[in-house]
């Protein structure tokens, strides 16, 4: 597509870099900014460039905050000896959006993955093992995909844990989804759902 | 969904007032920003602020431009006596990709549709007149989508230009598209395809 404007040319470059955004999509949101009021785009401008010079990580958990330490770390109502292990910032806002949660959460940053060069001294594993060895912690749960990565990411951390007999580390129960017919259900799912069972109470 | 930063949250919400995006493509949008260069994120605050400071209207055809001209009016190489009039600046953009048309534009800046509101007076049609004064044009070619509004001012802006008898009228010609198939045609195109029929030659 080529424009008659270089700053139209360079908006619709700038915005199709988003991943899934492509020119035609691009040149719609340009569109839509020039019929919008000024001020909004001004806006727009100023909260992409705060994103970057304003936004911090979470010394606690490692999470993107707006303060040194973010407002759930800091938040004397969550359950501080519950400690949910996530890969990122987006599966600690998919739990934290289930509303089910209420301990903290600490971020990994990751998971171990030869195939990408990404071994454990990536992760923020070191500053996990310190978090527990504060004593502060009764339970960590691995709360991952259910990926390979995943699988030996978790086997790594339940191995590091392991000095700390007195921690319980716990993981996402894995089955059928809520609303799954069965037929549907992969052959791993389905055989690990019989496996680990639960008991059916009324 | 609720954001443990009012930074993203901000940035979340002024990307989802894109037409198309909701919050979790804004969301996706922001994670891709956080793990790109800083560079990169300015250069886009950048190019959105000057879609809003520096783009100009050409003077000549209305077409969003860099100068007070915009270069498509300036080239010396188009047909100057041929003005293919359009809806909008997209509407160009597209008609100017299929690289066929060697004319100048106008952009007519909407269509007359009453229910929005938008009548003759809300269009850029004096200046029309104006450019078809100057009696350097030979042709019009009234490039609209096949709506009702487009009717209605396809019908409206002939009957303007027909003070200049000299000014030959057309429009984009109706039928089967390319790579069409008879019976998926609706009844009104293939209608006026067989009305409008064309001389076969080989």
């Amino acid at each position: 597509m080529e424009f008659n404007s270089h700053i139209i040319q360079k908006a619709v470059e700038s915005l199709s870099s988003f991943p899934g955004i492509g020119k035609r999509s691009a040149l719609r949101m340009v569109m839509h900014l020039l019929k919008r009021p000024h001020q909004e785009t001004i806006q727009m401008a100023d909260a992409l460039i705060q994103l970057k010079t304003e936004l911090k990580i979470c010394k606690s958990c490692f999470n993107v905050a707006d303060t040194e330490i973010c407002n759930l770390c800091k938040n004397p109502r969550r359950e501080s000896d519950l400690l949910c292990v996530v890969e990122n910032f987006n599966d600690q806002l998919v739990i934290e959006n289930t509303a089910q949660y209420r301990g903290l959460y600490f971020i990994l940053g990751g998971l171990i993955s030869p195939m990408d060069g990404i071994g454990p001294e990536e992760l923020n594993l070191e500053s996990l093992v310190q978090r527990c060895a504060s004593g502060l912690i009764k339970e960590v749960i691995l709360a991952f995909s259910a990926t390979t990565e995943a699988d030996t990411t978790m086997f790594y951390v339940t191995k590091k844990l392991q000095s700390f007999p007195a921690i319980k580390i716990s993981t996402l129960a894995r089955g059928i989804a809520i609303g799954g017919e069965l037929q549907y259900a992969d052959e791993i799912t389905l055989a690990r759902s019989i496996t680990n069972r639960i008991e059916y109470k009324i």
